[in-house]
Formats: C-alpha cells, sequence, structure tokens
C-alpha cells in the first residue's frame, strides 16, 4: 500500500459556515482520512476573534455526526487549525487535508506526517523544553511519512493561563499571558528550525528576542485548549503518490513577489510575467503565508504606519499587504495568509509555501 | 520659453511634517511655480479623517512664510489633494507638482493643465450640470496645456452641506450630505469622461447608479471648502520640455497586476519578472491609482469580506489590497492609492497612473 | 394550576461558554421551562459580529443533549435573542426566562407571553402587512398570558436577502439587505406600538422615516433564520404567581437617568441618593434597555461625534454611552443594553425595563 | 491687585476649528491673561491621534497673530493639554484657563498655580528624579498660588524618543518608547502625591508597577515636545477672588457615580436625586476626570470586555463608560474624560475634579 495526500480548498460563506467541506464527505471523502482542517476565518485575527473557535465548534458538530463519535473526539482526531483575519481582498476558505492509502506504486508526492510532543510544564512553555521536545516531534513526523524534503510545518501549541500560571513548580517565561501566546510559537518555530537544522542551538534569552534565528518553513499558533505541540509537516516523498507537490521560499519583506514566484516555479507553476494564468491558477492548490509587520517601522526605507495605528493592529495591516501581494502572484485571493511570525522568516518576512496539482 | 512640469515625492513623518517639502524649497524649488499638492496621509480615509486638514494646513502655514503672502492665499493659489489612508504598507508622503518655463527648446514630456469651473449651485451637484461644466474645465486644461494624451485628471468638487441645502432653490440631488459626496465626485468623474469622449452622455439618474459608464483617467475627491470643480489633467505634449512621461491602464478588479504592468510599460518601466529592479524603481516618480471595493462582494469569483466589515471601512480594505498589488509591482510602498472611486474605472477596479523619469 | 415565571441571569466567559446556563439545568431548571434566552455577547453587534450565531449554536448543543432533541428542535422552541456589543463597561451575560406551573394561587406578578405571526411574503417586510400581523401577534401574547400592564415586548422578525428578494412577487421596500433589517425592526416596532395603542395607524412611508412614531415598550431584532415573527411579551398579571416584577421608562436621550430611576422605581427599586445600594441590586434581575445615537448629532444641544466616526460604528458608541448611565444607576455593568432602535422610543432615546424581585 | 481665574468651556465643530476661542478674545478675554488651554478632541487618544496636534496647531496660529507672537513663542507661553477620545456620547471642546488682576478684595476663589521642572536627563524620565523634581514645582506652584487646599493638577511630562534614548549616558527605564509614556506619566503623577503626601517615598521599581500608590488629584500626559514636566496646580485660595471653586472626590473605579456627586457637591453644586437640574448644570464650568480599564478585568465582580478588544484600544472604552456615569450625574456631556491614569487614582478607578460658579 502506498500512501497518498489529498488537499482541498473550498469556500465557507461565514465562519459557523461547513457546507463545502460537508459537501466533500458527500461526494467521497471519508472523513476518517482528513488529518487536518486549516481554515482562514474573517474575524480580527487578534484575542477577541471567536470566528477560529466558532468554526472549530462547527466543524467538529458536523464532523461528529459523520463520524458517529463525539465532539470531543473530533477535535482530538483531527488537527484544527484557524487563523482569523481576510484583511484587503483575502477570502475566508477552508483547506481540508486527508491521507489514505492507495494500490498504486509510489511516484514521488507531497507527503504528510503528523506527531506530538509529550504534555508541557507550564514552566517549560517558551522555554528551551519546547524548544527540544518540538524538534523531536519534527524529526518523528519527518521520519514517519519518509519526507524527503520539508516545506511547511504547522505547529500548534499552548499558552499560558491564569490557572497554569498558579500550578507551576518553578518559575513561567512570563506571567502575561497574551505575551505567552508569542513565546509559544518563537518557541515550536525555534523547535521546527533545530530540527531541520536551520538553527544550531537556542537559548532561553534568545526566545522572542533574537529574530535572526528563525525557521523558514514553521507556521505556529498557540491555542488555549492544547497542553503539547501538535505538529504537522508537510514535504514531497519518494514513497508516496499523487499529483500533488509542494515546494517553498521565504520572503525578505512583505512586497517580496520574487519569493512568491520562486515558491510556485518550485511547486511547477509558471507565473509567466508576474501572475498566473487562469489555466495555472487552477493547478495551484494552496498558498500558505506568514504577515507581520516589520518591527523597524520601514520597508525597504519607507515608512509604514502598522505599528503605530490604534484602531487597526498591526498583524491586520499586515496580512492584508502580503494577501495583496500573494494575489498579484496568483490571481486569487483564497490564500491562507496569518499572522504572529516570531521566528518564523526574518523580521517583517516570512515563509511561503505553495502546495500545486501537476 | 518652453514649459517644463516638475514631479516630487518626499516622505512625511506624520501629517503635520512638511519638513520634507521645506527641504524641496531650500534646495531650489521656487514656491511660486508650485501648482499642486498631493498628499497620503495617515489617517482613515472615511468622514472623520483629520489628517488630511491638519496637512493642508501644516503646508499652507509653512508656504505662507516663503510666499509672504496669507494662508488663505495659498489655499487659493495651490490645489492640496490629501487622501486619507495608507492600510497595509503604504508609507505617507507628498507628491510635489510644480510648472515653470525653460529656454530649452520642447521636447515632448508630462504636461500638467488646470481649470475651473464657474460656482455651483447646491443643486446642481451632482447632477448633469455639474458634468458638463467639468467637461468644459477639462477641455480648457487640455487646450491650456497642449496636451496630446490624457492620463490622469485629478479633480477636487465640493458637497452639499446642510447650510448649503437650505439655501438651494430647487430640489438638491440628496440630502444626505455623506451620500452628496459620492455623487458629485460621480458627476466630476463622468465629466471628465464626456470631456474625454469616454462617455457619449449623461443623465441625471445615471449619476452614482450606472457602473458601466466611467473615466479610466479621473481621480476625483470632494471637500467642504469648495464651491466649484479644480481640475488638474496631466498627460504628454509635444510643447513641453523635460524627462517625464505619463501612463496610464484601467485595472478591471483589486488585483489586475498586468494593468499595472502596462501602465509601467507605457512610462518606459519595465517591470521584468513581475517587479521592478531597483534602477527600474528609482526612475518610478509616481503611481497614482484608484481602489475600491466591488459591488458584488467578490474578486474573480470569491468572496471577499470588505463591505461586511463593521470593524473597518471597505474603503480602508480596498486601499490595502491595491496597494499590496501595486507594491508587489514596484518593490515601493509610497504610491498614491485613493479610495472613493465612482465613475472612476469599472465596479471593483479603477484607473492607474505611473509617472515615471527616462 | 398557576404559571410563573422565572428570569435568571448568568454570565459568560466567551460566547461559546453555557456553562453557567448548563448550571441552572444541574441545580433544577427544566430545560422544557425555557421560553427564551437573550444574551449580550462580545462581538461588534453589526453586520459581521459572529459571537451571536456562535452563542446560540453552543446554546443549541448543549440544550439538544439535555433535551434529547435535535439542534433545529432547540432552536424551534426557545426564541434566542443575542445582542452583539458590551462597549464601555458592559459585561457578557445571558438572561434565561422560564415558564412554568405551579400550586399556589396566583399573587400576581411578572407574566410572559409568546407568538407568532404567519409567514411573510418578501414584499410585505419592512411594510405595513408587518406591522398589522404584528400587532394581531402582540395581542395574541397579552391575551394568552393575561397580561395586564405590557412593559417590554422583544420581536424577532426577518429580513430580506438576495434570493427573498429574487422570490418576491411584487416590488420589496428596499433591495439594499442591510437596510431591510431596519425597516424589518421598524415595522415590527410599530406592530407593537398599534397592538397597544401607542400609535394610532402606520402608512408604509412612515415606516422607517417618520420618528415620532415609536413605542415605549418594543425591542427588535432581526435574524436571517426567520421568515415570520416571533414576539415575546414581558408584562404583569393578576393571574400569575412569583416573586418578579417588571416597569418601564421611556429614555428621551442618551443620559436621561431620572427614565432609568422611574424604571427602577416602578419595578419596586429604590435607587436612593442616585445608584442602587448593594441589598438593592441584589434584587435587580434584569436591565433591558435600546440605545442609538441621535439623529440630529446632538444630546442636549452638545454636538457628539457617533455618526461621524468611521473606526467605530456608531451604534457601539451609543450602546456604550446608555450602558455608563445605567450603571451609574443601578452599580452594575451586566446589563442588557441593545442597539438598533428605529421606532423604538424616541430619536436617540430608547425604552428601558426593569424586572426586580420583591 | 488682587488675583482672579477664569476657565470657559466652549464648543469646537472639529479639531482645527477654533473659532470659539476667537470669539472669546473678541468678546473681551485678555490673550495674554490665557495660563492653559484644555482640549477634549475627537481622535482615538491612542498612538496614531494627530487630533491633538492639529488643535495645538491651529490654537497657536490664531493667538500668535492676536498677540503678535511667533507660534513657538505661544506654545511656549501657554499650556496646552489636548486629550483625545470622545467616546460614548462624549462633546468635543476646550476649556479656556485665564489668570487676571482685580481691584476688588480677595474673596477666596479658585487658584492656578503654574511651575516647570528642569529639564531631564533621558535617563531621569520615568525614574525617582522625575517624582522628585516633580513634587518640588508642585509645591513652588501651591506656593506661588497661595493655595490652600488642592484639587487638580495637570502635569505635561516628556517621554523617551529613539533619539534621547541614544543620547543617554546612563541605562533608560524603559527603551519602548511608548511603555515610556506610561512611566512618565507615573512618575510625574507620584511626583504630585509626594508634594501632597498622599505616598510618603518612592523607589525606582514602585514607578509603573505598585498600583496601591496613586494621587487623588493629578492628572498626567505626555508629550513628545517636552524635555521637562510642566504643572498647573488647580485649587482655592483665600488670596484670590472671582465666583469660581473647585472641588474633588476619587471615584474607586469606573462606575461610582457616588464619588462624582460628592466633588459636585464639594463645589457647590446639589445633584439632588441624581442628575443635575438645568439650572445647577449651567453652573458647572468644568469636570475633569481620569478613566482607566481595571488591570483585574472585573468591575464589582463582572467581567468587561476592554483589555481584550483588538478593535477599540481598552482607554477609549475606558473613556466612553467613565463619559456615560459622569452625564448621568451632570446632564452634560462636554466633560474632561482623559485616559492614561497610572498611580492617577485606584487601579480602575481615577480623580474627578468638578470646578463650579456659585
Amino acid at each position: 500500500m502506498t500512501r497518498i495526500a489529498s488537499v482541498q480548498r473550498v469556500a465557507m460563506r461565514h465562519p459557523g459556515d461547513v457546507a463545502a467541506v460537508a459537501a466533500l464527505l458527500d461526494t467521497g471523502l471519508d472523513p476518517r482520512s482528513i488529518v487536518a482542517i486549516l481554515g482562514k476565518t474573517e474575524g480580527n485575527g487578534c484575542v477577541n476573534d471567536f470566528t477560529r473557535a466558532y468554526a472549530v465548534q462547527a466543524l467538529c458538530v458536523m464532523l461528529a455526526t459523520r463520524l458517529g463519535s463525539t465532539v470531543d473526539e473530533v477535535a482530538a482526531r483531527v488537527a484544527m487549525v484557524m487563523s482569523g483575519g481576510t484583511e484587503g481582498g483575502l477570502s475566508p476558505h477552508f483547506i481540508v487535508v486527508s491521507v489514505s492509502e492507495t494500490q498504486v506504486p509510489p511516484t514521488g508526492a507531497l507527503a504528510i506526517g503528523t506527531a506530538f510532543t509529550r504534555d508541557f510544564a507550564p514552566e517549560e512553555i517558551g522555554r528551551r523544553a519546547q524548544v527540544e521536545a518540538t524538534a523531536t516531534a519534527v524529526r518523528a513526523a519527518i521520519d514517519d511519512a519518509a519526507i524527503d524534503d520539508v516545506h511547511y510545518v504547522q505547529v500548534k501549541c499552548p499558552l499560558l493561563t491564569s490557572e497554569r500560571i498558579a500550578q507551576a513548580r518553578a518559575p513561567v517565561a512570563t506571567t502575561d499571558t497574551y505575551a505567552s501566546m508569542g513565546l509559544s510559537r518563537g518557541a515550536s518555530a525555534l523547535g521546527v528550525a533545530v530540527a531541520l537544522g536551520e538553527v544550531a542551538g537556542v537559548t532561553d534569552d534568545a526566545i522572542g528576542a533574537d529574530t535572526s534565528l528563525y525557521s523558514g518553513v514553521a507556521s505556529c499558533s498557540a491555542g488555549v485548549e492544547l497542553t503539547r505541540n501538535e505538529v504537522v509537516v508537510f514535504g514531497n516523498s519518494h514513497a508516496w503518490a499523487g499529483d500533488l507537490r509542494i515546494a517553498h521560499a521565504v520572503m525578505q519583506d512583505g512586497i517580496d513577489l520574487p519569493a512568491i514566484h520562486a515558491a510556485l516555479r518550485g511547486a511547477g507553476l509558471d507565473p509567466g510575467g508576474g501572475q498566473l494564468a487562469p489555466d495555472q491558477a487552477a493547478r495551484l492548490v494552496a498558498l500558505l503565508a506568514k504577515a507581520e509587520p516589520s518591527s523597524t517601522g520601514r520597508i525597504r526605507g519607507n515608512r509604514h504606519i502598522m505599528n503605530d495605528d490604534s484602531d487597526i493592529n498591526a498583524t491586520r495591516h499586515a496580512r492584508a499587504l502580503v494577501g495583496g501581494v500573494a494575489a498579484a502572484a496568483t490571481g486569487c485571493t483564497d490564500l491562507f495568509i496569518s499572522g504572529g511570525a516570531e521566528h518564523q522568516g526574518p523580521d517583517g518576512g516570512g515563509p511561503v509555501a505553495v502546495i500545486a496539482r501537476r
């Protein structure tokens, strides 16, 4: 038996609308094959963005009915990664990732590996312990899926809450629960970097501070429901079948169109004079990128106002910008652009991965 | 004597910072030669955006000192066109436009013509009378500057206030003062379209309603301080000298990178594989574009959320998107992307003009 | 058997948190007795506020488990009225309303009546047909519950969608789906006013236009899931038992503290020198009020900026203001202040109802 | 000669509208007598609120013309204290404070004293050196004006910029320029507290951290244009004449109506059953209060969402709330409610001062 990955991108009409995912099941997708659902929902992508939890609840209720299981069982089985914020022209959508087996021989194709760390003690979050456990999990996922080249690593990681801080048996990395999200994402991204040899070693002090250390393939999000890290590694493997392929590049800043072009070309698409023609765009399965405002307040020397805007959060500006640049490259707006890029690409830039059909 | 136009793009650190414009005067620009100053300020670009008036006040105070005149005289002499909103990665900046005379023979170059309509009665605003008077003024400006091909027409137009509505001697187009801004912009844009033969004729009912009627070069803004229309026409003329050249194209939607490429190429710049290389970008003098959300709620079939977002105004999303696409093309973020595009390009799209140095 | 109403106010930690409602069931509340759940959720209360639907989904999933029924059955059985927006100091909470029977003799107490209109044709929404059908339903609910004096009428009403407009067999009141929400709320409020004799008769033209016509007890919200009006009437009845009592007053503007005091006193609470003392506040069961910006742009002659703020929707400012005034009167912040008050109280003001325990 | 203070509250139609201040000059106010102008402008009150600077520029340009001096001379002579944010129902306005001399004998009345600290080194800002210098200046202002009882101390203080941090000869309190505003305000407030004996002594560590230390009369704002602290002390003095009187109280939380009542009564106004009657309100000259979200996330046990809202800054919610409570007490909305209350009143509360006419 050969493994084969499927990735399907479908629209949502609002955060609770899972009809298009249900339609995939109606037309043959086995719900038991689903390993992850990524979603771009239309909330603010910040603290009080409840569109993420609403979408997860709607997905879990629907899948529980289909699987004849409980909502909690679905949540434990499928990695749900909702990213809030469809600023600019971005279009809300789900990306359904599934893995099944086939009789065809391996042809070399997109491969997906998953792994989990152990549960973390509160005092380990945002520290080297989290880095190292994540690195171990990434290596396990790579081995499990026989991935030859890694292009995108989605990590869901825990955060500190007041309750967890109270339970800690040693000082925690921060007592600010919001800041703990960034530290947990950062430590997780550095774990990916260590696993892939992008970074040699990490000290506690570097986490959240040394922006020169980063992974070019990590994409991390923190969620209150977790106590461990969940890792989904996307790469290519000689041992898998199918017509999908993944590639990536690293945007050096928010307007790095050439990097997006490089990722598209790496996945076998030709942006031609700048934007994918419709026949090429039809072969684009998913574009996943990280966006963040540069901490310098500048892009190629010109001032941006993202960090000074008290009406619109800086990450919202950043997603709108990178979404515009990626839409320029692809001619599409249903792109998975997410914010919060600590140690995920260079300051003001970020990884961009492309999955395409041959 | 031959006329020669100068266009200079300078940064601002905040809406009241006119130091960079003052520096142009210090290094030789004659304040009496300035015919217009365009500015992209960092407010919300909507009703309560006071960054526009603040920048105008700061410019007028500074220029009054330099010219030995009053603030009101400066305001009457120089067309001040401030566009609020630097969403995404856009960078606040001024564009200083001046016209002087030179001994060199005409070489063919960027030419700038200005004209004014008569004062409008309140009941004429947003109606055919405004369309026709604007068309007459555009033709006069073209003749005055001997423009061969028109590529960008900036119009400042009045709006209805409660006071003006009370003074009207016939029913006004709308009693909603905010709506009057859109109708005035729309009627002005249709006046440009009529002058240039883009539209054959216009009825009162079509203004603000029939989106199939539009100008591909008009850019209009409404201001409470005006009772007439002020018109600045940008084009190329065989009778002018200098090393500047202008071209334009019409974006069919917010992600129309090929249209931006066409405008760049028309002005003599080569976007190569997608983004201007640094040597080409150094020759870009100004990019001016209109942005607006499509009324269909879709871009190439995919849903956008601009019109449904009650936290961020739809025009802010639109500027962020078009700013990202234009930054992808140019590698720059100090681009004059403005919103409110009634009859200024097709629904969801808009004109884009490029001024470049040879 | 005598009817008895129960009203319980419980906190939520986020829009999906129904634990406090579940705890009421755990401690004896019969889920079959619940007739309505009102909720104040922490979204923006405007178009893209998904906290309302999220809370409804969470309530329905939980109640379906308790009742052994489907989510749809719960939604059909219990009137779910979620009002988004907890600006200023307002505190997110649910108000669970139930009706049961008791052996004790009637003592005179809070009484609750429910009724439904027939389904509306699209062309009836926002028109006299909706006014009249609502009036009939209000009268039926009053009769059913033997209510002597009416103090608060909650109406849920439908809105126009593109689909419904396409199905209409006659011109609809508006083709703007957002505007249809206001017209539907307005027609529903006028239906309440007609039933209670507050307004003599209503023409189609007056709906949404003549602010002098209003109900002093109506509170209306529009929802896409409905095709008919659902009416819940709150009043006092000699035929009911229990220790709850309701009263109301009409705020003439957003800072009408005396009106709130009158409603508190009417329900048997004593605000003393201005604010309920803790023992009085402990007897406050619910305060329900409508808030809206005055269309004049003024409060007692002073300018407010609600209608001109493009960053924060006007209804958000209005809720924050009225929430502050009501908190001043009660010393509490878990108050049900909702926006969108077409024909629900005078321009800039609105009804305020108080339910208190004896 | 006896000193007499004048305080006049006038409306503005937008942040650049100083016509009402000019009208005061036209009707007899001597521009040389103006010592301070406070303004409540309609920006967001946060980082990118340019309405404050715009209003200051407009005031300075107008006053420079009247005084025959330069804009810089006006700025040096008059303390301009603009507070952004008129959320809820608050009304934008200026408060013009002037001091002149009169032949009448002292009657006891509102008195105003001003003083300045020396310039601070960058490393002194937000540290004990700033606390102590501020305390010295407050004492000097009190002595100068022979103030018997202090009720409101307005302090303008500097902040750290990147340039100043680079010039520092010792480590600065913070390298985060935004955070330096809070530390500078906090150190200034503690300086007031030390001068008035509200706090015994202060360590560097307590500044910005120990919320139990605070002044009940301080109101501080940080501005980039300063390098020293400017202090304006408001109190009553036996040695002054006039019909104005000031009093204050400390709100323990954002809904502390009784504290506002106490301040009103202290100044000779009678709130009666809760809200000033029109004849009493006509004698209210100014209400000045501080607002901030409680760091606990709760008000009297109920959750508020101010600190978790990524669309509306927490200080905006707080001003809306306190503005509503103060409007309930006064029946007016042109109230000077400002945010950023570090060490200015207890956590979640703040000082409230009232100036009234006898």
